[in-house]
């Protein structure tokens, strides 16, 4: 399925269009060394924003500043927004300052806002000084919702109608504000105290008889979100509704603004990202910007958990150290350690990956939580026994005797079923709790169920021991 | 993150609108059961169309074809493309054939292919004889494309304009054909033999003069998809550009069909989860239907990877039979055999998370793969430093003197090198070799890890007892 992903160029087989190639880059950056700046110019033309943006931030340093100057106005903007945050903010370094604050005037407000997260609090303060009175007014408002939630996420450039329009009014309207909007084909319908009462989108309004009022040609069944709602929730939204565009309103139901198609693939990739690096046992940062982070901020996401993970692994040393008297007598039973734990380990990753996985697309909720738990407990104790057929046998062989086999029969069939419990119930759990139920992922299950699989196996061990005296070694 | 994941009714906090809840799923079966049609249809008025589809599904079998009868005819070829798969194929046996019939032929292309998918080749075969010649032409076209490409994902539903026509004859146009396209704000341009010149989108349609020529206001710089190119590429483009549909053609560039970003939003989730199912060592089905299968299907996509697993568990059981003669001189040493070999899966499975990630969001490129690899080691390295501060003093402790601490500091800086080295370099190498980098996903490599752990781990240990004879136990 990964085929693409691995295209070592930037051109890859099945897109053909805009994309500037790696022989592209350097001739930019070669006609940029030259001054040939209407040689520059022909070369981006046909290339879209995202692929300019890209090609900007592969420039040396000082190129960089150059090239965007020779964008057009709109044009620059566009890229700009597309632009990592360390390459924006040594961009605002660069050009002068009437140069940036009209690019940071002309932005969107939720790119502004994006934009506005990521530089120090110093220069946020100096630039929305300088804002015009309405950017900064919608800017400040912005600003002043949580991080990740439906208010963070949206903008405020959307059209809004009066039921009372009648189509080729509305049309009209829509022609004259286009310029400015994030998007226009979804029209949002409200009262005079902004109070959202209707929408239509655009292929309503153009299929429309002119004639026809808004108010009749509008769908008063709005779903829309609140600005505290999650951005994940919003994501959800969008993608179970397949809409291009969701309201946000306030407490009051006043329409402040709305949340687009593109922003929300954004959020549903980050959040999978999250939850993958989760399952690895990688703290996410802010954004994917791992490849990008050096040395210590990379050891620094990643040791704590590391950390966690071997204190808890120190129980499991532990529980052996203190049952050592088994493993004196039979020291070919130390052997088989790490084949149960693992095995116990890999099944309770499964069970926890599939249930904060249907957790997070909101699949398991079909099912009900305990029918959901009971059902992995027994596919746990179902696949110890078929692995029983492979790992019994290799036992008595490899741990010359019954004894072995026995004491890792009897505990792989313990660890399979409790591990996928475990691993069912404490996401659930977690999630029940308010908690994050990634927390309960693949490393810290595998970690838990260490300790138990060793304490149940010595454990049956000694037992067995004690009874079969005199059958094995 | 995932507060809202876990909501357990169907009205989540923050969305308002249409949601069905769980007393409206309720009421309506009771009027259903009461036969109150009208009742039903008042109920099912203001609710959209996915919700009206979940509802219809957590309806006992005997009243779904009932309750699907009641809607009308546009709104039931809505729901029913929202419908599960087996709720689609039972619907069809209960419907009379005139009823099946109109509703398949009514379908979307692209849905009605993806149905096609999941019926019976018999059944397929006979409704593909009964549709109208034209919508027989177009499905036939499209189930010959192969399974997660473009062309499967595309529909033929699109406008496509001439460059002759003017702003005002394209409006026209795009009225009159909007009732049956999937999109009106993507418009495309042809020439006579169908090649794809131009694209323009309904904001610059109707923004634009009435007396401008299409040819004029279209843009020419078109990014397109073959119909041969890979699901995830045709998904990661519409992210890449925040497009709202992507134009495909064939290999002579004629347009034959598009792909819309609600479809695209699911194939990225889809693409996730199969990423997150591979870094839990479970199978993905072709759809997030795992919590649908009943016990033995989940245990056919768990058991297969669980028995690779076993078996090179195995060879950490072989390496420490064969070198138990160390663990007999100090049995303690074993106590540590589970923390060494999880603090090395546990660095593995982060780089191979980071790694994997990567690939899949296509961050990775910019680093370049061997700086990749080697930052990965250089982590590993750093990371196992940082953990000798806990892991050593424990080791002494425990393991009753300096030999154990030895051998397990020097191991654990050696184990967790290589297995970050590992984590990074075998998903790259798999993708370079075209195969999917997901199979180098942390289960893997936390039990090859295994293997050299021990391997590095007992002979330490013998070296040390060999040279520091007398110092310890």
């Amino acid at each position: 399925m990964n085929e693409a992903a691995g295209a070592p160029k930037k051109v890859t087989s099945g897109i053909s269009g805009s994309h500037l190639t790696d022989a592209m880059d350097h001739q930019l950056e070669i006609l940029l060394s030259a001054a040939n700046y209407d040689a520059v110019k022909t070369l981006l033309e046909p290339v879209q924003p995202v692929d300019i943006a890209e090609a900007i931030g592969s420039l040396p340093l000082v190129l960089q500043a150059l090239a965007f100057r020779l964008l057009s106005k709109n044009e620059a903007i566009e890229v700009y927004e597309y632009l990592d945050p360390s390459i924006q903010q040594s961009l605002l370094d660069r050009l002068r300052s009437s140069e940036v604050l009209e690019l940071v005037e002309e932005m969107s407000p939720d790119d502004r806002v994006r934009l506005f997260d990521e530089l120090p609090a110093k220069v946020v303060r100096r630039l929305l000084a300088e804002l015009s009175p309405s950017e900064r007014r919608v800017t400040a408002q912005l600003l002043g919702y949580e991080p990740e939630t439906g208010g963070r996420l949206m903008t405020t450039e959307f059209i809004d109608l009066k039921e009372f329009h009648n189509a080729a009014q509305a049309l009209s309207i829509v022609r004259s504000q286009a310029a400015d909007k994030e998007t226009i084909y979804s029209l949002y319908v409200t009262d005079r105290e902004r109070h959202l009462t209707g929408i239509l989108s655009l292929r309503d309004l153009v299929t429309a008889d002119p004639e026809d009022l808004i108010g009749d040609v509008m769908t008063r069944d709005v779903v829309s979100v609140r600005t505290d709602t999650d951005q994940e929730e919003v994501a959800r939204a969008i993608q179970r509704y397949d809409f291009l565009a969701l309201p946000v309103v306030d407490r009051e139901n006043r329409l402040v603004g709305i949340v687009t198609v593109d922003d929300v693939i954004d959020v549903i990739e980050q959040e999978a990202t999250r939850d993958l690096y989760a399952a690895g046992a990688v703290q996410a940062g802010d954004e994917d910007d791992y490849f990008q982070s050096n040395l210590f901020v990379v050891a620094r996401r990643r040791v704590v958990w590391l950390v966690v993970l071997v204190i808890a692994n120190g129980l499991t040393t532990q529980v052996i150290a203190m049952n050592d008297a088994v493993l004196k007598q039979v020291v070919l039973l130390a052997a088989f350690i790490p084949l149960l734990i693992g095995t116990g380990g890999n099944v309770g990753a499964q069970s926890s990956t599939v249930v904060i996985r249907g957790l997070s697309t909101q699949r398991i909720q079909a099912l009900g939580l305990m029918k959901a738990i009971f059902r992995e407990a027994l596919a746990g104790a179902l696949l110890g026994l078929l692995m029983l057929l492979v790992v019994v046998p290799f036992a008595w062989w490899r741990g010359e005797g019954p004894l072995v086999g026995a004491a890792v029969g009897i505990s792989l069939m313990a660890i399979t079923t409790l591990a996928a419990t475990a691993g069912a119930a404490l996401p659930l759990l977690f999630d029940r709790m308010g908690l994050d139920p990634a927390l309960m992922s693949a490393p810290f299950i595998t970690t838990a169920t260490d300790v138990a699989g060793v304490l149940i196996y010595l454990k049956t061990a000694a037992w067995l021991l004690a009874h079969m005296h005199g059958v094995n070694t």
